[in-house]
């Protein structure tokens, strides 16, 4: 390398790191962010209204007044709250031509009419404008994000400004992802006051199936003992009815986890092409099956739990002694059941595999995880262990019916057993994948996604096929 | 900053961030990736062979006949199926000094003889060619990098195309790892179409021990039990059978994760050196321990499970009860035994605490848990507690046999307990391992590790010892 | 885009991406840095003292004297251990101008009173060192960061210097995070070396804990039932007792994570102000909240395993097998207790909603989960779920002892039962958390926590409220 290139690069250096970046504001976030500056070789200069009284400020950098801090810079970040955003526009002339970096959240969603950037933007018309940083928490930027999301989502109208903040944020060890222009920025403050947004239908439908099933439940056991017996056996809501409730949740809400898939697939094959946009109920349902099969799975593990502490239940000891001494007393004679044994174990064997695979699947779920696999070995995961799961949790659940569904005696009110409720929808789903999976279907369906369309089709749509090469299903 | 280096800035923004990127097709991915680019800043044109009949194309983009479209970009993206490379040949002169990025993927490994990016780069000599954004799936550009796999990979000849490739990739939130030439890209073609790879070994091992386990345990308990008494005890291949495999299957497994490592410490201190490679079989060995020490903490998890739903059985609660009936109608005295009790509940504990920290080894293998740790903290974790953990599981099963190895009707047609096969491997990992850190033994092999060459060696392998500094272990 | 920007992209590609970097050292490190620098588009030449017996060098490289390596690059990675750092001082002058990247690491902490950074940037003076790539393994530099930790951290003293690493470490697929001046290079050499530093304090605390508690219960049972009745209930320690001292350890210690959460609530609301530093035993009880409440989830964890392996135990189906023997033998009737199977009923419902909750804590706690939820989610997650948790769990401790405490008999050598010693912190960090929780209280608190400060505290820390905006709670 020669003297030249050397001289470039010294150039490149001075280019990308700005000497000095200013921060207004001297509160957490400004604190932690000059902090951050400091420690990645920026100088670091404060505006202040009261530059003499400003304290707990990192050690090595200045604290001047607004106008004076802004002039040495040419990046200003403004950490300093919305409606404090006042005295900016009397500082128009010292910023005029600077990159604000505007880092504020709001409180509340839906406080302001306009973003909290695209309010700044108007204040100082001569600066550039980047949203940046604000879902960043203060915290992150201490921990040097090494435990921290570690991503500045950012925009802003004007490409250099941003790739201005785009090298300060590599400076600091962050990663960032350009979202747009500065009408993005209402959706970047709205990202830090989302609380599980794509949680709310899956936890909805949850919270829905169980009120339901837990009362059809209680009525069913419960009330129906009361009145037909006389008999108080409401202490049965602690544990056997919570275990009747989550068995059937979970394994209802793994099913609907698998049921858009299978609709998809038969929209695809009436529409004859896979180009049609799906209905937007469709389209909703399939962004949360993640989030409905790990809620299934939670529900799964605390039936698992509930079923393991049956033989250290109160009840259940009281049961069992009660049995053996009428045996005794009765000198009945005790056959041993072998088709009882085999159902029994086959019952508990299925619905431990059925539960040990869906732990696999929620632990493939997890980002680091899903990450390090590829789109095919993702796909193998969810699509064929998951309904090798859903296929071992039926047959668990059938095995645990068994022949109840021919004994009148399990219809009390006409209302049948809770777990035939639970098999509807699996079964439906099992059957309609069975469906697409023979030989024949699966050609069409397999064509299709690879991007072969109905001929009819192709007018109907008005697109010309042979520029359609898609090429990642 | 003065004005100069500003307009330095100004220019590299010119430089890095190319107005136009233009993308040859319409399918899924090239849609996602025009939308990420067109969020990003970037302008967008769509090369299309019928440009008015392309429809579902994001706002703000611009669709153009090929030619057209290629002449305004300097960054071409070929979304377009192997296949249908054809018609790029003909634009040979459009292309002319253009980065054109291969994106694609095959449907199967092996269908054709050169990599399609190879093959892209003869059919357009005159244009670069780099292979990139195969591994990242048309899902991951629309969900904006935020829970998805963010790196991309690419391969080339040009440092410069690359460094544009780079660069985009980094605007659209992606990080980059340059993985060589242009040769890599057969590769990188690869990649996608993996299925998990470095579990085909382990998931074998543990196929065929399962296999093996099962049939001697059917053999020397179902079977035997015909055979002799004949008595049908198939019923027990459910759980009871189940449940002497896994254990056995999962002990075998850790073990084997544990042995490469103390063979390897054996042959280091009979070549005296750490610099002569390992023969084949122990390398592909060492490499998916993990792999095996997940299969076995999985196959660790089933044992816990069947364990746990003992009591609840059918067979079990038979039994129980026809004991109980048979000590009140005998009238026989029931005497404690204490040397059982202890017995009984340290083999539990054992399990329990071994179990736990199977679970903790298991938790620390996540990727983001072992990328947040050190080397030295990942060491002793996987290294240490391992250790700990395969004792405290030997014990468990020793304690579980206690002095069943004494007694003749153990051993049924000639076969041992099947407990007893799975205590072999264990117990030499164990004995190797005590060997291996015995003061003596741990100062050689520390002394080697640390770059240490005996004597005579040097001249074997024909090195100067003095130029190798190993820094870390 | 014309023919100048692609001169000036040109240009910048050879800035980039120096044509030579040159390694000193051929150990482990520096044959897999090389292998990944020449798979990055990278020249390699390796720095020996005796090049014609340099084997195992990864192809592609070449192999010179230290001083003619060093030559042709501009960048040198010294990879050599610290005891051979002597002849660089030999090489000042081919060195000079150079950019040094020290990447070695000490066998133990405190070896030397200077960095090795430093010591180098004495031996060289002409060169530039920049301490980096030292917390990366050789096996991630290998396994191409796509499994390993992927951050580079570094520090020097020349930006330029810096960035031209940094530069490296993002062509070689890492992330770079500066840490500031060489003076930094202490702290980085230091990382590798440390082991669990922030677990160390709360892992003392819970054996502290741990030990106590068993010793309590060991008097309390196992010593008191011998001098007394003069019975040998050793036995019981293995699971009995474990059984004890898991669940109250896990409760003391989950309630010690959010014991210092409501002390500082009720300091700021002391001080008026957010601002005001808390005493240092509080900061580093904050700290380590996350590795307190691992702690309590792992021993909750063990809790589960040991209560339900309690069915299958001989000691506990021995008991149960006497007492039935007992109510047959004795003829009495056997009355169903209603308010003892609600509370038996309730108290394992109440841990196993604790439980699950505990668990759902612990995945979001895992890095990759809770870097993919935003700051509001993660306070919801961790504060509200938590104080339910903690809560779900004193109950289910209420329910157990239930009306233990009004027994005289359960006070034996006037030591109450242990489970009353667990509820002694857990009440406290309820009802203080009641407290704050009240309107008045709340409404204080938040008003603190947004950055508002109390009159008369103004002059009292001599800031001013005014310039203080902070934006992230």
């Amino acid at each position: 390398m020669n003297s030249d290139s050397v001289a470039m690069t010294d150039l490149s250096g001075k280019m990308y790191k700005p000497e000095t970046v200013c921060i207004f504001g001297t509160g957490d976030f400004g604190r932690s962010l000059g902090l951050r500056l400091l420690q990645s070789g920026y100088s670091v200069v404060y505006g202040s209204r009261d530059p003499k009284n400003s304290l707990l400020l990192p050690k090595g950098s200045k604290v001047m007044t607004h106008a004076v801090a802004a002039c040495d810079a040419h990046v200003v970040f403004v950490a300093v709250q919305r409606e404090h955003y006042g005295f900016l526009s009397s500082l128009a002339s010292d910023l005029e031509g600077k990159v604000l970096v505007d880092v504020s959240n709001n409180l509340k969603r839906g406080l302001y009419p306009e973003s909290n950037a695209e309010y700044l933007s108007r204040l100082v018309p001569g600066a550039t404008v980047v949203k940046a940083f604000n879902t960043i928490s203060a915290w992150a930027l201490q921990s040097g994000g090494l435990d921290a999301n570690r991503q500045v989502l950012l925009c802003g109208d004007n490409a250099d400004a941003k790739q201005q903040v785009v090298d300060i944020a590599q400076s600091l060890g962050f990663t960032a992802l350009d979202r747009g222009s500065l009408r993005a920025a209402a959706e970047l403050e709205d990202l830090p006051l989302q609380l599980f947004p794509l949680w709310r239908l899956p936890l909805n439908i949850a919270i829905c199936l169980t009120a339901f099933i837990f009362f059809y439940v209680l009525t069913r056991d419960v009330i129906y003992e009361r009145v037909t017996n006389g008999k108080d056996i409401a202490f049965r809501i602690m544990i056997s009815l919570a275990n009747k409730v989550f068995p059937i949740v979970s394994l209802v809400m793994l099913s609907l986890c698998y049921l858009p898939g299978t609709l998809a697939g038969f929209l695809q094959l009436y529409n004859g092409t896979k180009y049609r946009r799906f209905p937007d109920w469709l389209d909703r349902w399939m962004l949360c099956r993640k989030q409905l099969g790990l809620l299934a799975l939670a529900f799964g593990f605390l039936h698992v739990l509930y079923t393991l502490v049956i033989p250290i239940r109160y009840y259940v000891r009281y049961r069992t002694n009660v049995y053996v001494i009428s045996l005794v007393k009765g000198n009945k004679t005790y056959e041993f059941d072998n088709t009882m044994s085999w159902r029994c174990d086959s019952y508990y064997s299925m619905g431990i595999l059925g539960f040990g695979l869906f732990v696999l699947l929620g632990i493939t779920s997890l980002p680091s995880v899903s990450n390090s696999l590829n789109w095919r070995e993702f796909r193998f995961v969810q699509s064929k262990l998951g309904y090798i799961t859903l296929l071992l949790c039926t047959a668990h659940t059938f095995l645990y019916g068994w022949d109840k569904f021919l004994k009148p005696a399990s219809y009390r009110w006409w209302m049948p057993p809770a777990y035939m409720l639970s098999l509807v929808v699996p079964c439906v789903v099992l059957i309609l994948k069975l469906i697409l999976i023979t030989p024949c279907m699966d050609r069409s369906v397999t064509r299709i996604r690879q991007g072969w369309e109905r001929q009819g089709k192709t007018s109907a749509n008005g697109r010309d096929t042979k520029t359609n090469y898609p090429l990642i299903a």
